[in-house]
């Protein structure tokens, strides 16, 4: 028996060229933009139904405009692992982002339909539409409608023209009086499985093509000012100011030790703004933005705590103002043990060190989680670059993670998932 | 003898009210805003005239626009002493910036000619009519004229409706070709000393209604920028990020560390943008400005030369590329040591303790270095606050300021000022 025999045939460049082939499906010529539900969703998908039934699956695009493939299992009646990720971008897209979770599948079930493989579970890819959540003020509709979790209230919501989203899923040829019937079941739906790149350098620094991905973290968002008192650069002595930029530079301080201070959390100010704002005038009042994420919503919640405590005291001290507003809330969905462990295995048969990582950004897989375990497998991108397009992936990455993913579906048992 | 019998003559109440009245020369109904050479100008300067007159002055305008009012001494030859400031505004100006500075000496003078008294010097309060550099781009140039220093080419530059400041002059009735001629010589004026709001809360928070200036400070400042890397706020661990916005904030709290360690320095961040600057993303790029201002051009440069180290530091520690541009220094401008002791014998016998500090912001005395020693009064001011239509002083202060210059001038001898 050969283990590693069945990845040969999966080309890490037919693969790579399959997204590329997508990434011509655009609304501008010259860079990628492909939202939720137009033309070139509708031109991308049907390309997406081609590659599947080219594969050996059955493919229709569902009433909220997913794509659903699926390759039955060796038995009727055989439960469902869904795989997938989305086939929306953002504007000025790379290619592999979504994209790739997509493609990749569909070329490893290219090679159990050319071996005339059955697993004992059927396999749907899902190609999600609406991820990126950029035409109308919504995300993850698509993935909801899966889960059974889509609030019907998305329908009526609308993009910059007026048009709403039930008009939209019309012209795109879906009923969006069907959506509730789209939910599946947890008695069929073992397992959700997501193949994406890591939009991270994580990968990169550690020198290794894929990781498995042990939670979607958490994340928690800030408008934070500062007031003191604005004063002549030249005429107020350093003792007696009460410098805005002063204490938002000691906060930002404290918040970059307090993410350096734990593994797994990350924060960030990513806007500052400082008034009046010349450069001759100490600034009386300071805004600045704070997005902190964990892997657990614990660990997220004791960092606030203590972040609050110190802010606090930072301004006490320095005579400031301090207002602090929270913007933001989502929950971390933490990947189920027994999949996680399959993946390591999996990435252990291809002779690759197993590295575990959060997943700092937010996926499908989120809304998944309340259907049935998830899991995630990352894939290594160039210098960690996403939602540009820069974005890239080598093709020998690409045939390491068919390769990895394609090991982890021959070898996994759904019964003994059950604990 | 009665040492401070003639100050009971000087009312602060009329101090201010002389200014109050001026403030209504202004090109904005509801504002001050009194540009160089505009008709606002030209009608202060009449009742400024008017004001020197009535106190037994000769004045008139000179070629640069300046008023000049001469208050002759006890015997003809007799060396002349300058007062005065400016009666040009900032837009949305307070009243007391400048004006007060001419006003207060007027009202000196108007107490001397009315008790008679004639001192073994003669006396000229100038309103200099271009510090504030709103309408041309130059500053000083009424105060370089009488020193002798100003620039011929000044005469060229343009406004922004395109019109000469030659142009401007001869509108405003003078006769540029005559600036030459307007330098004072050394063997003549034996002092220049200038009293002025102090546009810092220094003296408010000493409880002091005035306080004696050491120098005017030297000013450098700098465009800062930081590069780093952009990255995804929530897929980059703390470890691997290249954050130029945590590093602007370690080089500002270096900046602020350098400024409180010595007495008499001050440092200022005052303009700060980070790019790309949303919230979920690690800025890539930071720039910032930097304003050190020091009473000795040697101390500033010392403390620029150790920043530049420090800075140099943190951006080679954080992985970021460091840019330090110099957009201008200007010299500090020492006052005369004779000249301060003075002041502080006359505020001494006022009954008031003595307390010098230096200058942050920059004044007509600057100019006037070159031709003779010059000293400043600092009159306390409410809340520290200048260039602003909330800039006060009380009559009281405005009062005792004037007990303290009359003082000096009754008891200054220029014979002994002679080192």
């Amino acid at each position: 028996m050969t283990m590693t025999a069945p990845s040969l045939a999966v080309s890490g460049a037919r693969i790579k060229a399959m997204v590329d082939d997508w990434a011509r499906f655009s609304e501008e010529p010259d860079k990628l933009t492909r939202v939720f539900l137009s033309p070139e969703h509708k031109a991308c998908a049907e390309a997406v139904i081609a590659a599947m039934e080219a594969a050996g699956m059955t493919a229709r695009i569902d009433a909220i405009g997913n794509v659903v493939g699926r390759y039955e299992g060796a038995a009727a009646g055989a439960k469902t692992l869904i795989t997938g990720s989305h086939i929306d971008t953002v504007r000025d897209a790379g290619a592999y982002d979504g994209n790739l979770g997509v493609a990749l599948p569909i070329a490893c079930i290219a090679d159990l339909n050319a071996r005339g493989k059955r697993l004992p579970f059927a396999i749907e890819v899902i190609a999600f539409g609406d991820e990126e959540g950029v035409r109308f003020p919504t995300t993850l509709s698509g993935s909801r409608t899966i889960a059974g979790t889509v609030d019907p209230a998305v329908l009526d919501l609308q993009d910059d023209t007026g048009g709403s989203l039930a008009e939209a899923l019309r012209s795109f040829g879906c009923d969006p009086g069907s959506i509730a019937k789209e939910a599946r079941s947890p008695e069929d739906v073992f397992a959700f499985v997501e193949l994406h790149i890591e939009q991270g350098p994580v990968l990169e620094a550690e020198g290794l093509p894929v990781g498995t991905v042990t939670a979607i973290n958490g994340a928690s968002r800030f408008a934070l000012t500062l007031e003191g008192m604005a004063g002549h650069a030249g005429t107020v002595p350093m003792n007696l100011r009460r410098d805005a930029l002063s204490g938002a530079a000691e906060v930002i301080g404290a918040i970059e030790r307090l993410g350096k201070s734990e593994a797994g959390l990350v924060a960030t100010v990513g806007r500052i703004e400082a008034a009046p704002g010349a450069v001759n005038v100490i600034p009386g009042r300071v805004d600045f933005t704070l997005d902190i994420r964990a892997p657990e919503d614990r660990q997220r919640e004791v960092a606030i705590a203590a972040l609050e405590q110190d802010l606090a005291a930072i301004a006490e001290r320095r005579g400031l103002r301090l207002t602090v507003e929270r913007l933001y809330d989502e929950g971390a969905v933490a990947c189920d043990t027994a999949l996680m462990d399959a993946l390591d295995r999996a990435i252990e048969r291809q002779g690759i060190r197993v590295h575990r990582l959060p997943s700092g950004a937010g996926h499908d897989a989120m809304a998944l989680a309340s259907l049935c375990p998830i899991a995630m497998l990352f894939l290594r991108c160039g210098g960690g670059i996403s939602h540009n397009p820069l974005e890239s992936i080598t093709a020998e990455d690409a045939e390491t993670g068919a390769r990895v993913f394609l090991d982890f579906l021959e070898h996994l048992d759904p019964d003994a998932l059950r604990r």
